[in-house]
């Protein structure tokens, strides 16, 4: 079934989350995307979680729908078997896409070009010096930290980290789009080139984005952490009868005067109003600085019902509010994140098992949604590259094998 | 200055994070992207943070290099010029961008493309079924509030929401990426149509990517928050001498080494792998389970030292680390969010004043790096774009401004 990016091939040398959801991405939209790995698995082989005798799940949630080529770059015969695939005819080859060090050597932009001078080179690098980063090292560098979890003060303490590696996802995501401009004025002009992205640029850029520099440097303002309330607007966690938690967010008048009829509060938040001498109906600012009073009349409304119960006096209304969910609740409760949704589907992956697995959240209208496709093994697709891409004989795919510059996949029981 | 997206254009209705940021990171690249707003501004207008008098820093930063048009759009009129715009002519034209609700009006899919048939519309919806969400709503129902912050055994008790938007930052990214996969299908095959990206479907993928559906569904396991150290590698945070902190990572073999070398804990790390009979050097998983021990050997070094003379032993070397630096010590100390990087510039913002402003992350080798451009004001390009790109007179501008169906940019002072 052809995707949307149909005819255009990636070649990837990558390691951890960034470069290989940038090609995932691309992978679940169609591209054919292939990574390629030491012989033993690239650095990331084995990253945590894993399965009880240590299979990486997360190898395979970021690896899905691509093919696997294992081949020994550090021998030139392994080296040449990847110049020639990025150095291969058509409009849609010559794309390169890594975070590894490419230095100066064979997988350099200047030596690749030299065989395919329209070729298009993506690069991940940590800090925009060319040193290393990664998520954790920048995401400590800007600031967000320090306003995340309770409020305790105004000190630089007690900083709480993401857990999800919010810049890596940011940048793979960055990548794919950087690809797809550069293929675009290939298209047009003709030209290749080289594109970077730094690491440490994408978290400073949203910073700056979201309004944190401006903050500082034009307010002269310390902001402080607000636990789990939504800054500058209302949003805040609530506790139901059956001991779970949920979350209800006003960021629109709408929003605001479906809240009031929906719990029948509607009356209360006037009084409310008029005791504040506040606009709770037209200013969201003002719905932040009011948050604690707001609260405390919602949270009988909510400690008194079921989730069930609040589930049924919001669904179909314009509150906007959702239950907290564990990973487990997540998976025994939300239809979202089941095949109920068109983005999942149940897949086997060998070695691992069978479980839910998501594909692009992209929905082209033009074309059938692509289900999602499982992660190859490593090596799972040497052979098929070497003969159909790049038209080596049986007898040449078992020489290079007998010599350890390529490798098939791994036995799996 | 062109820009990678040079003849693109593309018509925006939005409002809040992810939509205006899919417009700004399109305008970045050279995108001509033209948003148009309520004549009293949209539902984003004053949004927090904001300046001493109520200008919102927030729009600014969304909405950067974007032009501005003011248009009431519950008049006819004011409709008949928006599909005017969308429906012009050219392969760059014909794009729209919305996250607001379209339903069977004129804005809506159907409406427009009887116009134009290839029309490219990315509609952002909060659930697939169209039902509202935002990203708190959204991110308290994947399951990472519960593992974020310190570990407080295995109940579903104490969530700690994340600060930055992650999901509308990545649904905004996304948004972007599937304009130019669409804009490729309709340069290759003349074919419009509508896709749709639902905000919680970004969240759901993005979970399971991760591995941490699997994790419950394989593994049968829940996850323990970890605090600040790093999930299945080692990482973690560490006092210096001057009270400041910093983060050290290890993702990487040669990291590990790198870290021996440049403390001098190389013998004590070798020590300690007899001690704890595990493989330091070699497995991340190994790493992860002696956290304690390897931070209980670090902790003194790094008390016994000044945040500047960490930086002079770690710098140069292949040590992953960085300072924790809240937004004011951001701007203070690191050159990397200052205009010494080449992504930021001073820029003048009216009504607000003077202060650094991010660019694109992303550095395209084919063409000069793009300053980043200033928000424009409210109907700020209103006369430019009626006149430009939809050929009104003078006259008729000044009917349509009389008649309230469009406004110019208030006088800022």
């Amino acid at each position: 079934m052809p995707g949307i990016l149909d005819g255009i091939r990636v070649v990837e040398a990558s390691a951890f989350v960034a470069a290989p959801l940038a090609g995932m991405t691309l992978a679940q939209m169609g591209a054919d995307v292939i990574r390629f790995d030491p012989v033993q698995g690239g650095p990331d082989a084995r990253r945590w979680p894993v399965t009880a005798d240590g299979q990486s799940l997360y190898w395979a949630g970021l690896n899905k729908g691509k093919r696997s080529l294992a081949v020994d770059t550090t021998k030139p015969e392994g080296q040449a078997l990847v110049r020639a695939l990025l150095a291969a005819p058509g409009p849609g080859n010559g794309l390169f896409l890594t975070n590894l060090p490419t230095g100066k050597g064979w997988m350099s932009y200047e030596a690749l070009r030299a065989e395919r001078p329209d070729l298009i080179m993506l690069e991940l690098v940590g800090n925009p010096d060319g040193s290393a980063a990664v998520d954790y090292t920048v995401n400590c560098a800007v600031g967000f930290p320090f306003v995340t979890g309770p409020d305790r003060g105004s000190a630089a303490v007690n900083p709480v980290n993401h857990v999800m590696p919010v810049w890596d996802a940011l940048a793979g995501t960055h990548l794919a789009l950087a690809l797809l401009a550069a293929e675009r004025h290939r298209r047009l002009t003709g030209e290749g080139q080289k594109v970077r992205i730094a690491l440490s640029d994408i978290a400073f850029a949203m910073t700056g984005h979201l309004g944190c520099i401006a903050e500082v440097e034009v307010n002269d303002t310390d902001r402080r952490a607000c636990g789990n309330e939504l800054y500058g607007a209302y949003g805040a966690p609530f506790e139901t009868r059956d001991g779970r938690l949920i979350y209800i967010a006003v960021v629109t008048d709408r929003m605001w005067r479906e809240l009031g009829k929906a719990t029948g509060l509607a009356a209360r938040f006037e009084a409310l109003e008029a005791l504040l001498e506040c606009d709770l109906r037209h200013r969201e600012g003002d719905r932040f600085q009011a948050r604690e009073a707001i609260s405390a009349l919602l949270r009988p409304w909510c400690l008194a019902r079921s989730l069930d119960e609040i589930r049924t006096a919001f669904d179909g209304t314009g509150v906007c509010w959702g239950p907290y969910q564990t990973f487990r609740q997540m998976l025994a409760e939300d239809p979202r994140c089941s095949p109920a949704n068109a983005m999942f589907a149940m897949l086997d992956q060998p070695g691992i098992g069978r479980y839910r697995v998501p594909g692009s959240p992209i929905a082209f209208g033009a074309l059938p949604r692509q289900p999602p496709r499982r992660a190859p093994l490593l090596g799972e697709h040497t052979d098929e590259i070497l003969r159909q891409e790049l038209g080596l004989s049986d007898t040449e795919i078992g020489r290079l094998r007998a010599a350890g510059v390529v490798a098939g996949p791994p036995q799996v029981t």
